[in-house]
């Protein structure tokens, strides 16, 4: 078994606010990550694939499947975009987008990989080069 | 003589759009950098100073100095904010946001650092890995 | 459950030798490391935390407070200091280093984060960009 | 327990290809990386080893010997090369690399770390920043 | 005026050897460069402009036009090639490299950007994080 | 006319602290840098030389000189050093550091580099990612 992580880069802008919160608890919640008018980040993902490598190819994975399929599935929707208006239902923290990009890629996994391997082991999102988060299939 | 360069971080979103142009016009000067929502950056600043070393220091600026006049001036303004809200004047490409950056901290210079050394030699902005903006003073 | 991974630095000097070994042995277990007036270096701490994700916050621990715990238990305790200084009665190699800000960070962790999440998952501290090491709760 | 994580470098050239495929389904599996005349790479390896501490020395590992054994069974062979000169019964995919790798550190390990501990438990490869590969020793 | 620096990659496979020097000659100028099978790097290219902001655009130079020419006249002739094969009247050092990617660069300049601005002022050509390149234009 | 900069690394300690300045003023000058413990740093410095390029090696300095006269003339002097014990005349700052190798190579340059070419330009130490310091000859 072996694990490929492939790297790849949006730009976005959000704000960090919920409506389940009054304005005061907004702010103290999120600091000035609540500023009305939204900041942005140039967010950098991980996508791990895991599986045996594939005794002609020499391969664990089609990467060219998997660059689309983040391109179709996360670039083309969050990357030069305001995420607070792409995903309106959550509030973009870095912990929800890594959810969401995780459940966007499974939603197509089937369809692009559909053999028993690869599969999706992890994500990981950094917001910044101080802060990364990562979400790891418990099933691995 | 030596050169100085300290580095300075802000988080910002913008939008890449002019009035004096029209949708159509926006749309192919600035791609998708002039999505209506905007979209955001970690933008990565570098002040350079020159001067002579300080016999008694061995110092060419006093750097607790100059922080304190790139917060004040620059990252107050601009961090986790939307540039076309902060300079409302321009168009927030990274070539505006430079010469913006260099008036700002010329502006308070001589406040700061009242004589002859060190001078502000250069602004340096990149906006991703893969796009940096520079201006030198001239004179230098 | 998601990881968030979380970026500090500090500066610090260190000489390794341990008296339970002769000057010549000494030597030859740590080689240039051990010269008597030191050296120093940038060190890398990475602290992963571990948990669900709140469901108001979107966000899977208070990073402020973890901010200041790290502050308070390791930077101001090892940040522009000399290592065998501050903890004596080891031999402040990356290792034990490693241990000992693990140790910090447990300490207080209970007061800090008073509820079953999040939890300290890993430490990692990089002396040189060639030099990695890792601890991580065998529990998790 | 605690992990060390060492990184090497080397740069070598390969191509892509193998004699079980026609050229036209090389050239539809490996893309551009089957150019007849071969392109290359810096690649950075990551050498994972894991064990206690120990009591006198501090130390995880002897890095000197763990750095003899890279410089010997890796660099030697693989730095300034052709990959497909090298290693003629594999196709060079970074995959097939990382096995090679693995092995011919394993198959000296003994040797140089004749004790119970430390034990090899990951290899890394990165070809480039956008792709890495890793195998880790599964009874770990 | 304002310098924008824009970056490139491409991987590339050579191998330093010159006829008009024996075997021998060769080894002891080239070292292990010279290997008779070549070996590769990843080649990271930074390309100034120079030139005053447009007043309506604000940009300085279309990065779409300028990275169209690098990827026609640079990218396209090197990546993922061998450089002995690409430029056979030179020997392929970084420095040799550097001048050619130059003039590739010129040739079309004029017909890409035919204003008096931007004009290239220099080329930098990283072959590892150890040693870099740089030409500059001498009447900037 | 083409420059090379090449990349070193040390490791090393100090004090910021001079005799001519109380206690009280040293510590309002140097800050946390005047701990009289030290600390310490991993210097990152780049040499840059400049010159045209030989007719028939194709290079514009004979790198592996170059790295010599670095390693004799400064890694061997400061590399797991103190540098309050090296240099002792000077109060180490970044500054005064970056002099003092200035002239140790110009010192030895005629030695290694008998011809007109190449010639020393420039000599850059970063600190740490936040700060580097240069040095330009000023007669090129």
């Amino acid at each position: 078994m072996i694990q490929l992580t492939r790297r790849y880069r949006f730009s976005a802008s959000h704000r960090l606010h919920t409506d389940r919160l009054s304005e005061n608890q907004n702010r103290e919640l999120y600091g000035k990550c609540s500023n009305p008018y939204g900041h942005g980040h140039d967010y950098l993902i991980h996508v791990c694939v895991r599986g045996p490598v594939g005794p002609v190819s020499g391969r664990v994975a089609d990467v060219a499947a998997l660059d689309g399929l983040v391109r179709d599935q996360v670039l083309a929707a969050f990357d030069h975009k305001n995420l607070n208006v792409e995903i309106p239902a959550l509030v973009p923290t870095t912990e929800n987008l890594a959810f969401e990009i995780r459940n966007r890629l499974q939603r197509r996994w089937a369809e692009i990989f559909p053999g028993a391997w690869p599969k999706l082991q992890k994500i990981r999102i950094a917001e910044t080069r101080r802060n990364a988060f990562e979400i790891t299939d418990e099933e691995e």
